[in-house]
């Protein structure tokens, strides 16, 4: 039986104690960038930093308290390790979470934090869930899947009714794609209330499934790729999810890529001044991308926020060197007194602004007269780092 | 005259429709931090990135067509820059600011790009400030003081008003304090309307001034320090808006250090998924080392989010360190094979995590024999870092 309305609310009445209603907030950076009235759903500020917490709460509490009591157990290297442990803990249930052994540090402390018991395990997410399905089979405990289950969709698909509660008049929205499990609980709700509105997908090209079965096409061999959007990696997704939920309901869906969604990830900071995951920020780099017509009024579904802060430095790195903000320029010179004076005097010159500067007399093809000096600068636009690179070219071999 | 709630209501009839009225959301994991209920006044979701453009417009408002006819002149290299330049040219007013030389490139560039001329003159704000009295008095511009003048107070004070009817049974307010504008018109609105309010006050032990007058001390020497919390700077301050508005109305005012307000920008970062500059993320700081009485519900002013893309790569990094999550650990050894795989095996075992490894092999006291390796490690807390060392120290001497 696919997931109803009726199902949806049932989980409103079920969790709505114990979720945040998260705030639904108008971005004039972003409506001005997209040309439209943007509202952010900020479920980035939600309990665990994610959404991801209604579709376990729903679904433990839909379990017998026979069924709940040997625990639940589940895999995961995010968002979800931290929704099923959290909501496993307020109810008084017992969780097991296994994470892949590569797990970034910061969510294997913040999943045990929140009450469950890790289990690393496997190099990727694959192994991880298999050896979480022989638990389940070994110690009888719940299996508490990530998407592919009509109650965390309906837990899921709380948000969409939030979402209009906070905004009747919404034209369209943007959400992100990953199993598919909130896009649909969504998109049902969304289209029993509201069945003009328009509903757009965004996925990381990096695991592009479900945009491809909508382009009609086939599914491309996984590439292996990590992405910044680590959440919605899922290299082969459902097709019944896609059938029943995603393609009748869905009016278009974009793959974006790692550098676009870098960027969103900064722009997301810098402008609207709040912190989304890789995942999350895609909507704004598939809305830019895709030119959309989001008619006078849409809503952007920022579902979280939990990124990594050492992860936050390198893609403010990556972001700004995409924008034209941050260069790195080296160049192979002679060695010799004044050198560095001129090279610093041409950026001095130029108006950019020194960051760090690093000598390196040994790299391989560097003569021993020789020195490879790169700065990191900090510059205006793409046209100040060209010209800069013009200068330096009169004094040695620029590296590429 | 000093500003009366009535001059506050005016400015809030005059800006009301040029400025945002932002949310004001409540932050479940800074309530857990503090012990009461928190609401973040996200101010720095503002036009312009902060509350400067109330002041800006209700002072530029306030004047006549004939004293704005020769535009209007500032002196800032932050937020008031930006906020001139924002309400001049959405009333049609030509803006000059004059910046000091030394000011990031992207506040340069922002200012201009709210439509103002931008002078760069100096090294200081001092020098700056004095370029642009003489071009008042040369050129008959308006000048526009970042704090020292009712109409700006009034204006920033609009911030008290929406503040209590966006939450009117507040016990208590945390503010930041720089020249002590907008905490005066703050705390004039709310004194007047709500009289039991508590009203506290947060400044940078690199300028102290206002709170070594609330403790009754002498002002100390100027130390030259240079703080993240850039914004609120202010080396001497104006006594008299000391007596007339700070002291009688603010229950206690708090100092705190570079090292905690990074902590808190990371806070802020990872946990309430918010972007705060170093001169609003004091507030935070600050309410975490007075321990004050907050009551039952209290609202901390985030004033702003104007940071430096690149500064929060630092900070996080500064922020990380600070609690235990990140280390830089060096360490003095034989240069031989095997060295460093013996050292990254006891990283792996500790179970940290390597984000970068260095060589240094002309380090001053390195012997020809020798090498430096210096690791920078994800960490759990300060005990994992603790216990590195020490399996360090058995292979070489530690760099301190």
């Amino acid at each position: 039986m696919p997931v109803s309305l009726k199902d949806i609310e049932a989980a409103r009445a079920r969790i709505r104690d114990k979720v945040q209603l998260t705030p639904m907030d108008r971005s004039r950076s972003i409506s001005k960038k997209l040309g439209t009235e943007v509202f952010l759903k900020l479920e980035n500020q939600q309990v665990t930093g994610s959404f991801k917490i209604r579709g376990s709460l729903n679904k433990m509490m839909s379990l017998s308290p026979a069924e709940l009591s040997k625990g639940v157990v589940a895999a995961s290297a995010g968002n979800h390790a931290q929704g099923v442990a959290y909501a496993a803990t307020l109810l008084g249930v017992q969780s097991t979470v296994v994470m892949p052994e590569t797990s970034p540090l910061v969510k294997v402390m913040a999943t045990q934090g929140y009450g469950a018991k890790v289990i690393l395990h496997g190099q990727f997410y694959d192994e991880a869930y298999a050896h979480a399905k022989t638990l389940e089979k070994e110690n009888g405990q719940a299996f508490i899947h990530p998407y592919d289950d009509p109650m965390i969709m309906a837990g899921q698909g709380t948000l969409g009714l939030e979402i209009l509660e906070q905004l009747s008049d919404l034209d369209s929205i943007v959400v992100s794609i990953g199993g598919g499990g909130m896009m649909s609980g969504i998109a049902v709700a969304l289209k029993a209330l509201k069945p003009n509105i328009k509903i757009y997908g965004a996925v990381s090209s990096a695991a592009p499934g479900m945009c491809e079965w909508f382009k009609g096409s086939q599914l491309s061999e996984p590439s292996g790729v990590r992405t910044i959007a680590d959440g919605i990696s899922v290299k082969i997704p459902n097709r019944s999810i896609f059938e029943t939920y995603i393609k009748p309901n869905v009016e278009d869906i974009v793959a974006v890529d790692d550098e676009a969604i870098a960027g969103s990830i900064v722009y997301f900071l810098e402008r609207a001044k709040t912190v989304v995951e890789g995942s999350c920020a895609v909507v704004l780099a598939a809305a830019e991308q895709a030119k959309w017509d989001l008619g006078k009024k849409t809503c952007l579904l920022l579902s979280g926020g939990n990124i990594d802060m050492n992860l936050v430095s390198k893609v403010i790195e990556r972001g700004l060197t995409e924008r034209g903000r941050l260069a790195r320029i080296g160049v192979r010179v002679l060695d010799r007194p004044g050198t560095l004076m001129k090279l610093t005097d041409m950026i001095s010159h130029s108006g950019a602004n020194i960051l760090d500067v690093r000598h390196d007399r040994v790299r391989p093809g560097v003569r021993l007269s020789e020195t490879v000096i790169e700065f990191l600068v900090e510059t205006k636009d793409p046209q100040q780092i060209e010209d800069l690179r013009c200068s330096f070219a009169t004094m040695g071999e620029l590296l590429s």
